[in-house]
């Protein structure tokens, strides 16, 4: 009976997902979902991905809390358009909530959408939003032990940000243990080292993205 | 229709809680709810107080994780019995979850049972297990504007341990800022700064805990 009304909600949600995944195709917005732990720096790499993409490309961001409205003020101090959504207690975004950010939204000449998730390593892996691709970071103060323990998180990202690498001379993190480990569990995951204090291994990530951007733009111009 | 089924499996999980307390109550046994973030040292803060409550006391672990067993193989090392709770996938424990693992363990002579809860600032607060008292540990590496993302855990802890302060000088984290919100959010919370690294804390946080069990201990003599 419960998983009856589990698979309702996860069904539901996956309709909206494709709805969003329209909405964003037919304007040639590319949407990012970013998830995370609390305090593995999401917002930070969202600041910071702002700042690298800033070149001829028009951003807005998603913010997903359970409350308050810290994370999009912040964003909203950069001029780009922001839009906070507060789960009222949910630990995870659905893809209700973000289409109806998406409608809010003025889309139009908009390239790249950057929703941050809830801070949650577990739940907003089971709900897709519509996003062209799912990034998560993990925070090395956090530990190289977190993809057995959060199985699914790790092999549902396309792209895994190890974030805070400044740190690791002060903690026992094992960047190669967590590699070797994430990559048995999601061959094809991209990895990049990054740090949002020093900067270190931010262009590399934003330079994948907008490739990855680039490809998308690509092939809906060759459908044409 | 959704709520409904929401209060449903709360109204049970209270109910079921409310056995665990009769069978912790019973044999004398004191449970800790132990909730943080991935990352933020459960395990580490677990190993930490065995080690300082072991003179006379006889302790048990009851660790919940969605997969893997590595935890529990860590408390094992020490002596100490442990139980592994694998969720599943599910984000949180719940109080059935724990009623098993009771009825598992030896409960004759133990003194305290610590349980690890799944890694995760959210959901966790929602699920009583039947709990003493419940602990939250945040990692100064979160940084200090958690609580108003996550007020639900703040204001329902009875402990906050404000853990790996040996990063502080690494980090923007304010100390005195976190401290001042928590405590308008929840006025009777205790809160302990430690490191499970340099061992900075721990007698302070373990001798609260010694004496809250104590106090229980008395209690139960008086109705006696």
């Amino acid at each position: 009976m419960e998983i009856e009304v589990l698979e309702g909600v996860f069904d539901a949600n996956e309709i909206i997902a494709g709805k969003n995944r329209a909405i964003l195709d037919g304007c040639g917005a590319f949407m990012v979902n970013v998830m995370a732990s609390p305090g593995a720096g999401k917002t930070s790499v969202i600041l910071k991905t702002l700042a690298g993409v800033v070149d001829g490309l028009s951003c807005a961001v998603v913010e997903g809390d359970i409350a308050g409205r810290i994370d999009s003020e912040r964003i909203a101090e950069t001029g780009v358009p922001a839009i906070q959504i507060n789960t009222g207690g949910s630990c995870h975004l659905e893809a209700r909530q973000v289409n109806t950010a998406l409608e809010r939204l003025d889309l139009d000449g908009v390239d790249l959408v950057l929703v941050e998730n809830v801070g949650n390593l577990v739940c907003p892996a089971e709900f897709r939003l519509g996003e062209d691709r799912r990034v998560m970071i993990l925070s090395v103060a956090e530990g190289h032990d977190k993809p057995l323990k959060y199985p699914l998180m790790f092999s549902e990202s396309d792209v895994l940000l190890v974030n805070k690498v400044d740190l690791i001379p002060y903690t026992d993190f094992d960047m190669d243990n967590l590699k070797e480990t994430v990559r048995k569990m999601n061959p094809r995951i991209r990895i990049f080292e990054i740090s949002c204090r020093t900067g270190e291994g931010i262009d590399e990530w934003v330079g994948w993205l907008k490739e990855q951007m680039e490809k998308k733009d690509n092939g809906r111009k060759a459908e044409d």
